[in-house]
């Protein structure tokens, strides 16, 4: 979600509001999101406990009322949020607005329409509030090192990845063939799923061949897999190992002639402008 | 493939059906391949539903509506490129060639031997098909790269898995011995299967050792896979960091005046001696 | 444990203990130091041994024997390390002072109370030894470098583990929901298990999807673990390439002619200039 | 199996077969060498396919011929070996020696003993021939470079396996207690066991956590073997990394002053002895 830009034209409340709910600068505002992380927190371990046939039967009061707490609040936070911003669309549209909302109505559907008659699908929607925990990856700073070098060597991943993928069709309709339905590989898909499961070394061991040369196909993706899995590794390695590099040796002395901040250490003149540098 | 050299002697429209079929540069020769890709996909897609039985009950007729349409394309396509070369035997026993053949063949034989009498080898040819995704792959810039890392370290990944087959000959002996046929280790080959499982990590579990001995060995073979795992890695990292620093960071220019070789890309001026570089 | 520094003022005999049991550049403290790791390492053998029920039948004898004379050395161990320094809280709150204690008395209280009343929860207590080989790690010299290298990747890498636990929650909630109690995901909780599991490519297949859009799913993650498993490799591998190029190939001497800083250092002339450099 | 150095005592056929034998220079050496590697091959194939009952039943009178003929072979072998060198107790008690003579053996006391008292343990020994296969290794040029990376990190390794032990058999010992015998963890090695193939991320499934308790911890083990796998990856990445650039950027113009090898590609000036350098 990106943080909607402070409007100037909010009445005094509004913006006072809007500092605690969207910033992090004043107490209020740090005091407000730990509230809220601890509650998104509580409420996941809240769905995590009910989904628990044992514990739901046992705590189920309990467990309403923290609902009714958790939804109370939720929903409070969401209106304040509305309101505390000038585009209010902006916030309702985005990614979190829509979870936000969606992972609320559900606690009042089923108290308007009655408990008794509880859908699932209503009861479904509630997970979403799951997706909430993504909010607290917005706290953590290092992270952000670990997401452009992800992002840098996406395009190469996204290949092998690719790549990977028509391995596990070819495969799998392989050994469709050879092992077949009276061996476990009851379609191509199946197939498909086996080869993922065998070639990213999971191994569930649901399904797995019984022929001698559906062993020897299979030996034969383990390998690959075994082997292949350097490919990813050596991409983000090599990434992060010039960005590191990168972050070492370039010392930022600043050319004093062209402003030019980039220079090997070993450098005496400015590589830009060819002005002498006095190395600090 | 290999793209056949257009040739001058071809009569006019079968250069255009040339530049149009194997070319990418036109409209047209673009539009081609994107139909083409999409009917690649349908038709693996297809195969893959016919294979799941309760679909291929449900919507038996659809299937062979969509067979027969896609059959009669890849004909029509597998012939255009025929007559649009001029050495024709160049493509029909180049790779590609043999699998538009062999994968479009099963439909006509079931078609005139009847479908009631369908071989099931017959309908196992039908599934080469899925080689032809692998026609995708030639519209990735980015892959080049991979497989030239790949290539580069394909003698060293060689050796490792070789020794890693050897390391599975040698406990996959040993285990059948310590083990033997009534704890499931069979035979030789099944033990030797079992040790790849569990040398490459994948573990399924259909077969595992049930004495301390066996036990204490597995132990062994599991912590060297995961320990040698690194091998393959470290080969591809290296190999990886190598290509990127030497693309990234120093283009081979050397300086007219000093001699200094090593400049960044983005320089100007020389760093060891402040003269103006003359870029090539 | 921090090694208590040497108190000028404990009497001679102390002093002489105190350097046996915690120092270890004298031969009688070598000596205890391999007679303890020996012991310990039995000890812990013993323990072992004695959790194989039919060795615990046949052996009962022996082992309750080798018990008590592991448990008095550990005792008389435990009272000198008290008695030789002169703040004793220090040890006794000490992680291995509290592990020394937990793991001695259990066989006191069996004695005392009875054999026959053996409780489970006390005879636990003696595992706690087991933590006892951490003191191993101690004589290792090697060790420190991997451990430096760990802890400089330690924040990237818990971001990493942080951010695998996430998308666990989020996947483990989506399953249960696809799948549902009645394919084996009873609850939300044995979900994010299963997607652990999956994810981190162990696989026991206790748990696996049995619709196709949960096997679709579980494809998913095993591809996403199997890419991402790059990640803290490419973390560590580029912080152990900095170390190693650091520690092997630059030592900083500045060479008193040019100011060259990067010298091999087995360079005794300064490469840029030709001076003779004076190593430090 | 060290090359013994040529005698120049021995008498001309036997420093003929000498060649012969152990060389790799001649044409006859070579052929030999192919002979033996062809034959140490098939007979690992016998043995493997002996192994399988089926096979053994069908092909009972082939298998007995095609192993005579091997045993006759090896036997020459081994004699030819002893005789051709002057100090043939260093072949004898050699790795390879032992293993031929172990390997042969077998035949020949089931001959004179008979097939039908035919021990297991005799038997046995014959697959010790499967050991042969390393002497494949020799003729791999490429493998030096990995084993000189392996060996240079091994003390590397070997410190990470053993944390990898200790963390396995402190969170067997804990699984040990938290799950206990009633779910499948019946003894403490038992239970270091499954840590093993947990933390490996192998997961045979044999063995699996059923509390919440257990789970969790299950859990933690297999994020941290996620996460750790990282380290000896990192270990051979960066020293193959070294090697690399070693080879690399470290080319070999020689100091015509002191001749010195290793010169940095930027380094006017030798080193070592502070002459000029004329780079070629």
């Amino acid at each position: 979600m990106e943080k909607p830009s402070l409007d100037k034209n909010l009445t005094t409340w509004k913006r006072k509001l809007y500092i605690i709910i969207y910033g992090t600068s004043t107490k209020l505002g740090r005091l407000f999101d730990i509230v809220l992380l601890v509650l998104i927190v509580l409420s996941i371990i809240l769905v995590m406990l009910e989904s628990v046939a044992s514990y739901n039967i046992k705590y189920h009061d309990q467990f309403y009322f923290a609902e009714w707490v958790i939804t109370i609040f939720f929903s409070i936070e969401y209106i304040l949020r509305i309101i505390s911003i000038n585009k209010p669309t902006k916030y309702i549209f985005s990614f979190y607005g829509i979870v936000d909302l969606l992972s609320t109505i559900p606690s009042y559907i089923i108290f308007f329409v009655g408990g008794s008659n509880m859908f699932l699908a209503v009861r479904a929607l509630r997970l979403l509030r799951v997706f909430r925990i993504l909010k607290v990856t917005r706290y953590i700073g290092e992270s952000q090192k670990l997401i452009s070098a992800l992002k840098n060597s996406r395009a190469k991943i996204s290949i092998f990845l690719f790549a990977v993928v028509i391995i596990c069709i070819i495969t799998g309709t392989l050994m469709y063939l050879v092992e077949g339905p009276e061996n476990g590989f009851t379609n191509i898909p199946l197939s498909i799923y086996w080869a993922i499961v065998t070639l990213t070394t999971v191994g569930f061991g649901d399904i797995h061949p019984l022929t001698p040369l559906g062993r020897f196909i299979a030996s034969f993706i383990m390998i690959i897999g075994y082997g292949v899995i350097a490919v990813p590794t050596g991409i983000v390695g090599a990434e992060m190992s010039k960005d590191m590099s990168k972050a070492d040796e370039i010392k930022p002395f600043i050319c004093p002639n062209c402003g030019e901040k980039e220079h090997k250490p070993s450098s005496e003149f400015c590589h830009n402008c060819g002005k002498k540098l006095n190395e600090n």
